[in-house]
Formats: structure tokens, sequence, C-alpha cells
């Protein structure tokens, strides 16, 4: 047996996961909220208010990503970038990471360190001053990577679903429809001959169109817009994952309102701007009278009608993406 | 095409992530330092002391577990009972788990339901008061379990590894070489005539040597004994999760300490006490002269060696389990 080619491209199996830590760690900050940083069985996180908001999501090669479309840093970027988004959607800013990866053990090293500066960089751009704390390293067939994240509310009551009341203005920020238009761009131009993810042709087609594929694979939501909703009286937030009109309807059962959207606010295209999943906005509720603070733009408003989303007075349609209903078992 | 037996075993792919999540989580309590339960996009938990201790670790399919030994209850329970642990390492009360899970379509729900149940006795037995108060549902081809444990330090310091001195008395608290003695019967008993982990062999062999196979399929950690350590002034702690030999000499060069065990404090087998793996006990020191707390047992005493390992003075092997040397890769 060859040996294999170490100084060009180890990986994680060749390294361990002790040399393997000293190669990623290095590249992560622990940020200004941690207390106890990696090294011990746990780490400490500041609470200033005697709480702390948290939230955690996985992303798995296959239903989640391709490696042949997302580079390593888009990945850690996405993975911090989501979790950042929903602890801003409380109206809390964010804190801190928690990151355990499980990746093959032929997973070359670089792949790792190009997380880690994705979710550096993420963190530097969307959540200045937070950082990563804590995680865990360990062994799977697929690329994993579950994050948890922290905020910290400042003394405020944390901005919840269920606020929003009749006659509220119904605002939103951040992009809407372009994840959706970036993803519809790579199964366009991003696979090859027999259909299947090819990076090449992503990256091609990420040349041709790339604030599209950018706002799928990295995207850029309006994380620091949490805390601003917050100090402006929001009644209700939430953080649109699964596409604005799926999401709305979360806001709207919840805080037994409806929603009459205004269709020349959501810009050239609104059924894309309703339908399209992963922008990860923040939708939020401001009480009659108030004017939404930058960055966010008012595109409907609540009524007594409850549960019930209508587009200029018409019925809107609801149906999204389930997690267990939009993959095709593939894990490219 | 035939329908599926909705009633009998319905897949989470037949059932969607909403009706998984209403048969799953009333399965769960979020606990007493719960301010904010799932359903909005991030939960609120209570930090009293104005910080928190943070751990996360991943169990995956294949390398971590295989179904064909565990039963989905044990999987709920040795996810929470290994991160309780962490956080006890850290002298810190467990107060909350934040819980995601990737899991293939075709996945009985009833499997979720039994990592639920697991997750719920776990937390009963051995961290009673606290919950589960968020997480997360995706999908992979391999089951996935991420668990982010939190803990309050009560106003104490944390204990860390480093704190160790020369003269400490050396104590653990725990199972010592059990698991490894579970796997070996699985190992041995638990495989059918291809040498495929079986579940029948299995659960025969679990049988025949109850206290060995749950010891590693669901262990029952002293997560209650951090807290006394603590209270007894434990100069350092951590959790022996890859074998007490290879725990000990992190403690032992984080603090910059010899530890000298005692033959005769780690019974009829102290090779196996010091190798075997994810026992998930505890290894404290304490200032000379105080007397381990129960469950706490002195096997040992710390010396200015730094970094060395022994055995009524004579060297100990330490090599011990790697995530990405220790899995051939087979999943099943």
């Amino acid at each position: 047996m060859e040996p294999p080619a170490r100084t060009s491209a180890p990986t994680i199996g060749e390294l361990g996961e002790s040399a393997v830590l000293a190669r990623v760690l290095p590249r992560l900050r622990s940020g200004e909220a941690s207390l106890l940083g990696p090294g011990d069985d746990a780490a400490v996180v500041a609470a200033p208010d005697g709480r702390f908001v948290v939230t955690s999501d996985m992303m798995v090669q296959g239903p989640d990503f391709r490696l042949a479309w997302s580079t390593p840093h888009d990945l850690g970027w996405k993975a911090a970038a989501t979790n950042l988004t929903d602890v801003a959607a409380m109206g809390a800013r964010p804190t801190a990471l928690v990151v355990s990866i499980a990746a093959p053990v032929d997973l070359p090293v670089a792949v790792l360190e190009g997380i880690a500066d994705g979710l550096r960089d993420a963190l530097a751009e969307l959540a200045p001053g937070a950082g990563v704390v804590g995680g865990d390293l360990s062994a799977s067939h697929a690329l994993t990577i579950a994050v948890t994240a922290f905020g910290d509310l400042e003394g405020r009551s944390p901005v919840l679903r269920s606020g929003a009341r009749p006659g509220d203005v119904i605002a939103h920020a951040g992009a809407r429809g372009d994840a959706a238009r970036g993803l519809a761009v790579l199964f366009a131009e991003g696979r090859d001959e027999h259909g299947e993810p090819d990076a090449a042709s992503a990256a091609a087609a990420r040349e041709r169109h790339p604030r599209l594929v950018a706002a799928q694979l990295a995207p850029r939501p309006p994380v620091a817009a949490g805390v601003v909703a917050a100090l402006a009286g929001a009644t209700a937030m939430l953080d649109v994952s699964d596409g604005l009109a799926r999401d709305a309807r979360r806001l709207a059962e919840a805080s037994a309102v409806g929603i009459d959207f205004r269709r020349g606010a959501l810009g050239a295209d609104p059924l894309t701007a309703l339908a399209g999943a992963e922008d990860h906005g923040l939708l939020a509720a401001f009480p009659p009278g108030v004017v939404p603070p930058h960055p966010f733009e008012a595109i409907g408003t609540a009524n007594a009608d409850a549960g019930r989303l209508t587009l200029d007075g018409e019925p809107v349609d609801t149906s999204g993406w389930d997690p267990y209903a939009g993959w095709d078992g593939v894990e490219g």
C-alpha cells in the first residue's frame, strides 16, 4: 500500500483528533462572552442578565448541502448564519456558538479548516464579539455540522411569535426569494450531464450569478436587525427559513391574527418572495403607527382573521418545505 | 403501490416534521430552568449566577452505536448521561439539554419516541429538575443525535482539569471498566454467524450479563457527584470517557503533576479498570488530608513527576481510543 500524501492533503483519520483540533481551534476565537473556552469538559459562558437564549440546528451532507456546490467556507458560514438568525429572531444579541462536527475519516483536514474559517468570518461580519466556545469531533459517513447558538437578551423580554395584534405593521428584513433563486440556478446550471451536482459547473454558475448563488450557499441574514426590532417595540418576530408565506402563517397562528401582504411591497416576483425558502430574513410585527426601523420594510398588515394569509386580499398558498419530504436520498 | 401500514409503524417521512414533534415533545419536560421552551426560534434558559456551563457531544449510528445492540431508549439515555457527566465534571448542576436529531426518512417514529423516553428517564434519574428546552429534526442516512447540555455553577468557580497539586488525593466515582467489559460481551455474544451485530443475540447476551451490557449501552454515571466534589474542595476534575489512564494523563498534564495509582484500589482487574473506555465516571483531585466524599474512592496520589502515570510506582500505558481510528466504517 502506498503511503498517503500527508504533506499535501492529510485526512482527519491520518492526523487523529488531537492534531485536527490543533489545526482547527487556532482559526477560531472564543469571543467576549467566553469565560472558559475549549480544553475542559465544558465551556463557561457569560449570561449577564441571568438568562440565555439558545437554539440549535444540524446540517447534514445530502439533504442540507452538497460538497460539490458548497465550499467548506460556505458550510461554516451558513451553519453560523442560520443559527445566529434564530437568536436574533428572539430580539437577542448573539454571544457564542458551540459546534459539533461528525466527518468521514478520509475527509481532508483542509475541509474542517475551511469550515472553521467560515464560522469565524460569519461571526465577525454578522455578530461581532461572538465566538466559538466549544465543540466536539466525531466520525460519520456524511459530513454533519451541528451548531448551538447563544444570545443575551440584555434585560429585555424575548420577542415571541405570539405577540402580534390586529392592526400591527408586518415588516421584513433581508432577502426575499434570492436563496430559492440561487438553488434554482444550481439545479439548472450546477449539474453534470447525468444530473449530478458538479463542482466545476457550480463554480461557473456562481460566477454568472454571484449574488443569487451566494444567497443560497452563504446567506447574509440581517442578524443585527433582531435587536433593532426589539428596541423599536416589535410585538412578534421569527426567522424566515421555510419561506415567507409558511413562516408568516406560523406567526399568524401563534398570534391569532391574519396577515395581508401588499403585492407592491414584495418586488417584481411576489410569489417567489412568498414561497422561496432559506432566505433567513426576519419577519416582525410592530404596533400600529410605528415606522419599521431600517433594515425592516413594511410588507403588510395584521388583521383579525386569525391564521389567514392574503395578498392584496386574495388567499395565499402556504405549502412549504418539510425536512423529511424534501430530500431525494442523495448525498453527493 | 400499497399504502404503508400507518397505524402500526408510521415512519417519520410519512408523518412529517410537525406530526413527529407532536408525538415526541409531549414525552419530554422542559425542566425547572426553562423560561421559554420549544415553539419559538430559540429557547430561554435561566442562568441564575450570570454564567452557564455548556458542553456538546454527537452520537452517530455506526461509529458510536449500532441499532442492533442499542434500544432507542438506550440511545436517548446515553446521549443525556454522557453530556450530563461533562457538566458535572465542571462541578456544575445540570439544568437543561438541547437535542438535535438527524434521522432517515424511513425510521419508524417509535424510534424517536423511544429516544425521547430515554432522554426523559435519564434526566429524571441523573439530574432531577433538568429538562429538554429545545431541539431540531433533520434528515440523514445515519441516525445522529447531538446533545448540548447546560449547567449552573451556583456561584462556585468551575473545577478545571488543571488545578491538581502534588500531594493531592486522586479519587474516582463510578464504574471502572464495566462499559468495556459490556462491549466485549456484545462483540463476543451479540453477533450473528457472519460477525454482524445481531439484535436477538445481543438481547440474549444482555439477559446473561445485564449489568455489564447496560454499563456500555445505558451507563449510569455519578452525575450528582460533580457538585459533591466541588463542595468538598476538589482541585481538579474531569469526565472519564476515554479510559481512566488516558483521561488521568490529561488531568496530570493540565495540572503538571504525576499520578500514582494504587493497584489495590482498582479491583481484581486493574488493567481493564485503567484502560476501559466509556464508563463516564468522574476523576477528581482533593487536597491532602481531605477524605474524598461518597461516592468518590481514593485510588491514588498526585506527585511532582509532571505528566507521568504509574501504578504502584510502575509506568502505565495510556494509549486509548481515537474517534477517527476506532471505527471500521460499518453502520449496522
